[in-house]
């Protein structure tokens, strides 16, 4: 979002233009440039993800190539862009979406002279990250601030929950590895811990599952205990959104003070001490 | 449901059962129009599934087609009287249900003067959704409308992380892409994103699933995530769905001092001490 | 639970004894027929599981078939003196209890007679059912009454969910039939429900699984919807225990009239209106 | 943790340093040593995981060996160590972590004198629930607490819920048996027990499935009850938790009328406008 900052009296009109454009999105015309970028980035991550198809390829090489060019270009322009209305444009080169920005034109570039970097075409994915700037400025913040409140508030839970899992599929994996062994599957024990992960996380791909009475015994032990798990993220996330969503619509407001988060039952002002 | 709004007088008593019949539900007669076109829907949305299958349509071709022609006739019959006792019959016909109920029935024409038409038949499976109608005059209304409500109060979230999973698969799959190449299944991004979608909603085909060890690294990762992940929209919903149930189960309110949040089964204010 | 009426005068000793060693638990010798009664019907269980498996069956027929016998023996006992020291002894052979009991002895008597019977064997398996007539008596009594309570309030709720989900899968599966046709698995649309019901429930079994990027699209949108989909039984669910819950720790006590269940914010009794 | 009792004025200097630094973790060599012995642990499992990979142990056979014996050369000392700065040596020894302590170095020396001792190698894994010991210590003592009490007290209604599905799974197990009998792979009950047990908790593994109509009907019927008894452990622990988490933030207490519940931003009370 646009710092409040005062414009320096000396910026070109153009440029306070653009930068009402870029950052702004109350006029027709602003909005308008959201809604273009948007297309443009949707348009862009799908024609990287068909050129990965080997039929279209084949047929549509020319065209994936003409349209990745011209999208390349756009975002390129974008980019200085950005520079030139940036304030402080260090800080926006080196800020998360910077980097985004940067690392979803650059591989065309490399491409261009390192004709074997395939590997670098990935970055080009990255560009489906560049809608949330967009979407940051428009609307859905508050829903999103609830749901990225909620999650921080459960991290410390959910990093103790995710230890103890580890621990878990650590050992049932090692425990599965001496039932069933190398002949049924179980080749490994870090395949075995794979294997215990795709059951407790109740994916179950079957590429690898037991074949003895006794490891069909034990994965019916882990599958019930990761029925049981599975609820423990669950609590901890809905906890603290139940508190999120009651906390705010139980938001009675103090007409003295201006305090809000009284709860219904509360008669006096909890900031200033008057009555509601 | 029926529109509170008087009748017109010039309306024949015909007419005026017809509609009470279709539109109410507390005579007799009334009851049995729902059951019966309950079980209408039901008889015939089996015969269209049944239809579809190769052996049963071989054997009893014949007795499906003219149980199908018995159920159109019926349904259209009923469309025809809907449009007859409607007040206003073009917002009927224009409505969601009555383009259901057009829809329904359509089929079944144009298959005999257009007899390729087969994928028009699916249009028939739409027949269910007419269960809803009844079901809404009738019973339960009160159930979904809760659940509705707390779906709707939730959807600007569910938006918001839905748009975060779609970007989550989108980077997913293009680095699984990567790390596990067209020679293991993997051969497009799009077939890749197929996967991280499969594989973090926990379905788990194993249609496709990780061989190389970095990519089973990678895939477990993605499912401990998922696992996490799957507890947000539950906390969503649920928050939404305590506060409503936590409302309606306190909503007594006392008229002496006003307060609310007063148990079903209080007697006396919990504030003031005066009788409810 | 043994009804609290008053025992008939000229009951003798030894039926008394046995009403007290069947109905209640606080004694030694009470516990003990509870304790060597569920590992009667575990052990008896667990022979039958085990008499379906072909290498087992072969092997110890003989003693399978012994101890299948002196288990129907002990239940045959048990099933008369339970007819013998019940008060009404009619309403207990027609409760659900009385019905288990008769249906896990007589497959044993039948297979004598009728030794094709096959198919009765099965009712053995109902004996596990037994298990919780015991467990009804001594523990968990409260636990399993608060699950009971918080799944009978949320029914009507999940029978509207279920039908919704019903439907659902009822269009998706047709849907599905007429993008991936027969050639990929989807043989009919009663199949290709089967299909949409294991994805949407995230169980993902793999043996039909869409091949076509068209119909891999529509499956991820199917299984992203899951997704959100599972979160609503378990709202239902969640929110009413919530709530049971947090009453129950809630349950301040009135010392005038002894009325429980006031909020830590009241401050009169919400039954007499005295102060708490 | 460290008991807070008196050290006995006879410790040497030495052993009082050692004790400070295994137990308590606030001076730099402190924190320093709790770093290390976790870095130690996770490379000793991750050894233990590779040498179970035949192609890694073909190759790099010595240096696992070197490495599995510098390790337990490590640990060995630590064991040790810790006995001598213990106060009650034998409390250590026969405690939960002590036994684990023992158990994952025991089976290296084993090896050494029995070559065969193949099995005990998996006690090695069991190294890694020594990293709980250390945390313990240090962070997310809150967290995990918090965690362990909701799941405490939700333990007996997941009890009776894991009973419940215990139940269902035998005699779904049972049923399917018959439907489907040994020619689909159900080829007894135990083996139809596990697929039920697959099938209920979503995992869905695929190795074995309904072949026949009947069955994939009934099989349906059990996916969608799984669906709705999957919120049962959710429900259970989340109204723990949430109860758990409102109380922790709703703990403030009035010094004038008592008044409980205020936030912990509130500084008047809500009740009779007093400071807090």
């Amino acid at each position: 979002m646009p710092e409040p900052e005062e414009t320096p009296e000396h910026w070109s009109k153009f440029r306070e233009r653009c930068r009402l454009i870029i950052f702004h999105s109350t006029r027709p015309a602003e909005k308008l440039f959201d809604v273009l970028l948007i297309l443009a980035i949707i348009v862009s991550v799908i024609t990287v993800m068909l050129a990965s198809v080997e039929l279209i390829r084949a047929e549509y090489g020319g065209l994936i190539y003409a349209v990745e060019w011209v999208f390349t270009g756009l975002f390129t322009l974008e980019y200085f862009v950005r520079i030139y209305v940036s304030k402080k444009p260090l800080r926006y080169i080196f800020s998360f979406f910077g980097l985004v920005d940067l690392l979803s034109i650059l591989p065309t570039y490399v491409d261009l002279f390192l004709p074997g970097a395939h590997y670098l075409m990935l970055f080009r994915a990255l560009r489906v990250l560049r809608i949330f700037r967009v979407l940051k400025m428009v609307q859905f913040v508050g829903e999103a601030n609830q749901l990225y409140a909620a999650i921080k508030a459960s991290l410390r839970k959910i990093i103790v929950f995710v230890m103890a899992v580890v621990t878990m599929v650590l050992i049932l994996g090692s425990i599965m590895y001496l039932i069933e062994g190398p002949e049924h599957g179980f080749t490994s024990i870090p395949k075995s811990v794979y294997w215990a992960i795709v059951t407790l996380t109740t994916v179950g791909y079957g590429d690898i599952s037991p074949q003895t009475p006794l490891g069909q015994m034990f994965a019916s032990l882990i599958m019930i205990t990761g029925y049981g798990v599975i609820a423990v993220p669950t609590g901890i996330v809905t906890a603290e959104l139940t508190l999120a969503t009651t906390t705010e619509k139980n938001e009675r407001r103090c007409e003295t003070c201006g305090e809000t988060g009284h709860k219904y039952t509360a008669k006096y002002c909890r900031n200033c001490g008057e009555r509601l």
